[in-house]
């Protein structure tokens, strides 16, 4: 059955509605490559004409697909099934930041890193900081719960969510949780609501919580011959009740592929570098960045350089920003999976890895955030060649069964979308599955609500010949 | 229908199932003092067994009611509709710190001071610090998502629990979560459970994020003629980058109860004493406590006091610590309401709850955690005298208007039970109780787990005769 466009005009308007074949193509992607073609394009301008298409989709019985700038990993809001996709990026005003509560409201189509600077200028901090923050929406990321490098110590999206306006699948317009730290009235539907990935409603107003913004920040890199030495700093560091806001690791992979890239003279036989942050009051910086300079060298590093200014810092984190790039250089596509394992299981999940290139003659490549575990391991292949993307997917299963081994999960930060829909089981289990889905009929009986994810496993990631 | 004993006692064992008269006392009241006698107590000794027990339940149709030690305030844990309540005091046994991973895996019946005792003694820090924590249960917290003093620095419970293993109302034992801060894999059950009040299961093993203990604490009390100063106070605090760990306020009607009970020379025309607490680095403490100082100096504080040892800061607490006692010897009941307000807005809200005291002509003292708005409201009242009994129920609810319109929540730390059901509605509005009364259809469709909760309306905690 065709979209009803005559009825999705009369509310948005004819100007933010498109069938136009570019937008069709535009809207069909999302960052991992998957392509699945809309019906159509909608950009309405509020939660009353968001309220609107979803009573309608509920009537004519046609998939909604919300989405923010397409910045996801796993294919969450692309229109598997056709149907329509809404964008909330007309929805971008930042309505109000409280410096004296330290609470902001914001509409999901502000873009996060605008958000973070405009909380900066009241001299607050949002915390979250997924890669993809300079485009990246505020209401994509609480619908995914992103991540980031500062986890370890601030914690992921959902820490920072304190209430929602959302749409529900049945067009309702609720609020949930609160404008305080503290609220316990009725179930928890904004932490439901956050990580749903667009299941359960769309985001209309995001209420969050901000911290005061640190006073400094000091930048260390450490170089480990041994991997596991690497891990042993990790743990001693937060032993000596010191959190960094950053504990980015390289594995030896990642180092030689940005070695080829940028010629910058890093060590080629090390097996992790390290790059670490503290931030906070001054006066306790420096002590910090010294005793973890004293914890990386007893642990076995074989080199240590410390930032103190912007300059410094900038050329430290050069490694770091070069990867992507670096590994465009060793194969056209990559595998991103985002694993996360308990932070001491760090070294056996690198060299479990290691045994699992070799295996499958694959090039993977480990870096991410050593301080909560979240390590990105790149499967690097060319989709053209079906040897090898056969290979890359067994990669990936037999990766989620050692991962789970190690009391990890499949995904600290991009979710499941389409691209891990076959394996949410192996973690949540059945039982786990069947209560999830049982709240999903719940709320949306029809199945109008960015249907075709999660729940429907879903090959097409690991099989697709894209990208 | 009477309840399977047998089948029941089958399963736990005879020794574990009671329906003695002095059982069924003691396990019909919880701190709410309202009063609901279950026809048996039992006290089952492992997952499998309580999984048994709620597939029997379903089968045969009967209520269940889960219960740690009973210490909360809205007769969340009580058996309204009759039936059968689950103690789950037995599984007791802290399985694991892991210092190493910062995380632990408790059972539910394990009590929450005794595994805060547990981190500390590896330097570890279980956060969450309800006044119950010498006897309440970490199954309770989790169920209840408890709060206290620590918030405005550290969150409340849920912000610490990473995973579950729950059985579901249909008896199958899920786990939920991860071991990791970061885990976006399905619906995020854990913090949809965690709140839930005992109505969408029973916790049979709670794994927790700790973090280091902090190296030094310092405590100051400043008294402020003016409550408004006071506010200003906390917001200045926070605007120069100190978030203290405790900042509780005593208004001025505590003030006098507290002097009244002590004779310790409490300044009686105050209309604020503050006791503030700041934790972390010892390097910082002593600058940080002279600038707080300073700024409640500047912010109109009249006078003020600071410790440094263990006994000058008991001395300070001694005080906030009578105010129970204190308050007992006014009236020999309360209604103990804990409303929560952003923090700009307690100067508005205590002045309203003058004016409401003034108006209904009854006594009303406010204390409270002043860094997250979470004022605890004491209608004290003889609950013999059934015109003041009814005079404090219009209170109450004149009281949940205002708070509403301050942009606040009926309860920070409390949660709903029994006690707030006839008002959920006013703050989650029809569609949210829609929401989720749909969630418990569709996880508990017999409705077995908890009943008579938080979606029926009872006025008995308003209108009772009890306590």
């Amino acid at each position: 059955m065709p979209l009803p466009l005559k009825e999705i005009c009369s509310i948005v308007g004819k100007k933010h509605l498109s069938t136009a074949p570019e937008d069709l193509h535009c809207y069909s992607f999302d960052a991992s490559k998957m392509q699945f073609r809309p019906e159509a394009v909608a950009f309405p301008g509020s939660a009353a004409e968001i309220s609107e298409i979803v009573k309608l989709a509920n009537r004519e019985r046609f998939a909604l697909y919300p989405r923010g700038s397409g910045s996801g990993m796993v294919g969450a809001c692309l229109a598997r099934d056709g149907g329509l996709v809404v964008v909330t990026n007309r929805l971008n005003r930042i309505i109000e930041i409280d410096a004296d509560n330290m609470v902001a409201v914001v509409e999901p189509g502000v873009v996060t890193g605008d958000f973070q600077k405009a909380s900066a200028k009241v001299g607050l901090l949002y915390p979250p900081d997924p890669a993809s923050l300079p485009f990246s929406t505020m209401g994509g990321n609480v619908a995914m719960c992103s991540g980031g490098p500062r986890a370890v110590k601030y914690g992921v999206t959902r820490d920072y969510i304190l209430g929602l306006e959302v749409v529900l699948p049945t067009g309702d317009i609720v609020r949930t949780g609160t404008r305080t730290m503290k609220g316990v009235v009725g179930y928890d539907l904004t932490r439901l609501m956050t990580g749903s990935e667009g299941t359960l409603g769309i985001f209309t107003s995001i209420t969050v919580r901000l911290v005061p913004a640190p006073e400094s920040v000091r930048t260390l890199t450490a170089v480990f011959p041994k991997i596991d030495d690497a891990a042993r700093a990790v743990a001693e560091i937060l032993k000596n009740r010191i959190i960094p806001s950053t504990m980015e690791l390289m594995d030896q992979a990642t180092i030689q592929a940005v070695e080829n890239y940028l010629h910058a003279g890093l060590p080629a036989d090390a097996e992790a570098i390290m790059l670490i942050e503290v931030d906070g009051p001054d006066i306790v910086l420096d002590g910090q960045l010294e005793k973890i300079g004293q914890i990386c060298q007893s642990c076995g590093a074989s080199r240590i350089d410390a930032a103190r200014t912007e300059p410094e810092r900038e050329k430290l984190w050069q490694a770091r920003r070069s990867i992507s790039p670096a590994l465009g250089r060793i194969k056209p596509g990559k595998i991103n999976e985002d694993v996360t394992v308990p932070r001491s299981k760090i070294p056996a999940l690198v060299r479990a890895i290691r045994d699992l290139a070799d295996k499958y003659n694959l090039i993977i490549v480990c870096f991410g955030h050593a301080g909560d575990g979240n390590i990105h391991t790149n499967i690097m292949l060319d989709r053209k060649n079906p040897d090898e993307a056969k290979r890359a997917a067994k990669a990936v299963e037999e990766l989620f069964k050692i991962v789970l081994d190690l009391h990890g999960t499949l995904s600290g930060e991009h979710g499941i979308g389409i691209a891990k829909s076959p394996f949410i089981e192996m973690e949540v289990g059945p039982g786990g599955l069947e209560a999830m889905r049982r709240i999903k009929q719940a709320l949306d009986p029809l199945n109008i609500m960015n249907p075709g994810k999660m729940f429907v496993p879903d090959r097409s990631f690991l099989e697709g010949d894209f990208g």
